[in-house]
């Protein structure tokens, strides 16, 4: 960390006349792969700006180093704009991540944007811990370059590492195949108020990962030092208080005794059970508007003025895993968040359907409850 | 080990009259407990035969325990007929087992009826390991005692740690929603050629495993001991090149440090993942039965004779989750039997629809291809 800023431009030079078809040959392995990713998730390749998310550890610093040769390469024709934001937690060392970020990003011609943020203080204020206080001040940051910019998409250097690592601790959590199916490639960036499975629209801005389904954070690491670039090391990364450090020094790597291939097993399983989320968030859709239809349809006229209401019938008569997440997606509606909803909820809002004598309402936390009256269930907020 | 025989049968005395209303008050905890998960799960409770799998090790031991526990409490009158199997393996310590074995179940006024195998040679002469050739061996056994003693149900000591060790095992492979969603608590005991969650039907004999969603293995042993019986110890328990064991007595130990109930999450995702694959399994039968029907209607009359074929359209408006489950279906009917079928080959059939120039034909394991030709994919057995 003492040579900061010394070794942050090698390669970085401008391609002579004439070089150009040599240079396409010669393209990095990491670059090839990561131009192959970019395409399959339908990135731009020319004609705007691409804000990308540069925290100074080896990921980013790998991502928008190929981006980079990429240019260079001819292969690639977009604005990048380097985003980093300083949270505010780790002094002068934060200050130090900063200017070599800026001459990293220099060096490769991008364009750079800088914030800072009080991490410390907002997870104070909320009940967010630290680590989630960080997340959302660089989305909100990364949102608002993005706004700036013009641009159409955010990019992270998130690996298949990373990928790993949240599925591990949803499975630690014990959460079902939305949890499983950890982060996607390609998502908004802002996050919809649903935890269930936010689709890309056109009109948002993208959050995109073109590094998380193939590249291993071994990989970033060896292409920075290929680069003769000495990425910045995070301590906060090497703290094993938090749960995902220990996931990342203790239990993946007991896993690799086993299959030494395991971040690729879990990535393909999440892969697997998103697309089950996809269809299964559908399934769950068309019943809760069956629930709900068939309830106006029985109520006739004076229901327009009744609270919204589900038909017990239509319910009772779905699957679990669909009915679960209809129930699930009606309180996400009614309430307008899922805070704290867990599936214990969801089984004393399911319990109601059974009919078991003295079960005429499921409480939710936070307030508010589902109540049982003549074959419909009712959402009450308190 | 050297005092087996000793303590197998105390605390079975036979209840004296007039004691069998203190005694419903005295049930323990665990006999309490497997009594619940008994009637949840529908299994009889008089009148006829069950087969009880019984090593000698404290899960079985515990569960064949509390099922005298229950019928000295009046609250259980099915006649149990204890089944144990020398797996060939170990010996002098096998026939002490089987010895063990015995006396326990004497001792309880049940049944018992031994087996042998032998396992090593059977795992020689097949493709098996060690394993699935003792696995085979003992299911095999098991359904014959059934057969013999005309029992609709044979009954095993897994308990909720097995099930969290299968579910760790499949992940480390890398399985989707049906690997992921473990053991069943009743299915079939006789396998289905096809994987993907056998049924529950009613001429067949069934598996049932009534440890499985709530019992420790910490409990079955604390049980064992408050019932003064010394349960047997299996050396291949203790031997870590077997991966089960490593998960054991690693992999769910380290896991713990993170969360102390993470086999109660283990087992709720499985049970979670379950409930999404069969909605699943539902949907890709309808596809598989519509892209058959398209095809025999759009080939008329002349359809009759030719090779069982699919249309293609209908697959490729389907989501993927769906369709890879519909194409695993349809090699499982024309083939017989999903051995060696890996995703690698569904995403293989996958890519002819799509169109890919030059892609006409994806290859099986073990001979036979898929041919797209026309619109239509044909199956063909080499």
């Amino acid at each position: 960390m003492s040579d900061v800023g010394k070794k942050q431009s090698p390669g970085v030079s401008q391609p002579r006349r004439g070089e150009s078809v040599r240079a396409r040959k010669r393209l990095s392995v990491f670059a090839g792969a990561l131009l192959k990713e970019w395409k399959r998730l339908a990135l731009p390749l020319t004609d705007e700006r691409v804000v990308v998310a540069v925290s100074g550890g080896a990921d980013s610093a790998a991502l928008v180093l190929a981006l980079g040769e990429l240019m260079e390469g001819g292969r690639f024709g977009v604005g990048v704009v380097v985003a980093h934001l300083d949270h505010g937690l780790r002094g002068e060392a934060g200050r130090e991540d900063a200017r070599w970020v800026e001459e990293l990003a220099e060096g490769l011609g991008f364009e750079v944007v800088f914030g800072r943020a009080a991490v410390r203080e907002r997870a104070a204020r909320t009940s967010d811990n630290l680590e989630q206080a960080a997340r959302r001040a660089r989305y909100e940051f990364l949102a608002e370059v993005a706004e700036k910019c013009g641009a159409r998409v955010v990019v992270t250097g998130h690996t298949m590492d990373d990928q790993a690592e949240t599925v591990l601790l949803r499975l630690l959590r014990g959460s079902g195949a939305e949890g499983l199916s950890g982060m996607e490639a390609v998502r908004a960036l802002r996050e919809s108020s649903s935890d269930a499975l936010p689709s890309r629209e056109s009109s948002e801005v993208l959050l995109a990962r073109p590094l998380l389904s193939w590249a291993r954070r071994a990989e970033t690491e060896k292409y920075c030092r290929e680069r003769d670039v000495e990425f910045r090391m995070d301590l906060m990364n090497e703290d094993e208080r938090f749960a995902r450090v220990r996931v990342r020094r203790q239990l993946l790597p007991l896993m690799e005794t086993f299959n030494p291939r395991v971040a690729q097993s879990l990535s393909r399983a999440a892969e697997l059970l998103r697309e089950d989320a996809i269809v299964l968030k559908i399934a769950a859709e068309e019943l809760l508007k069956r629930a709900s239809e068939e309830e106006k349809a029985a109520r006739g006229e004076r229901g327009a003025f009744m609270k919204a209401s589900l038909s017990v019938n239509v319910l009772k008569g779905a699957p679990a895993a669909v009915r679960r997440r209809a129930l699930r997606l009606w309180i996400n509606g009614e309430r307008g968040h899922l805070r704290r909803l867990e599936l214990v909820h969801l089984l004393g809002v399911e319990k109601l359907l059974v009919g078991k004598r003295g079960a005429r309402r499921a409480e939710l936390p936070g307030g508010g409850f589902v109540e049982l009256r003549k074959g419909r269930l009712l959402f009450y907020v308190k």
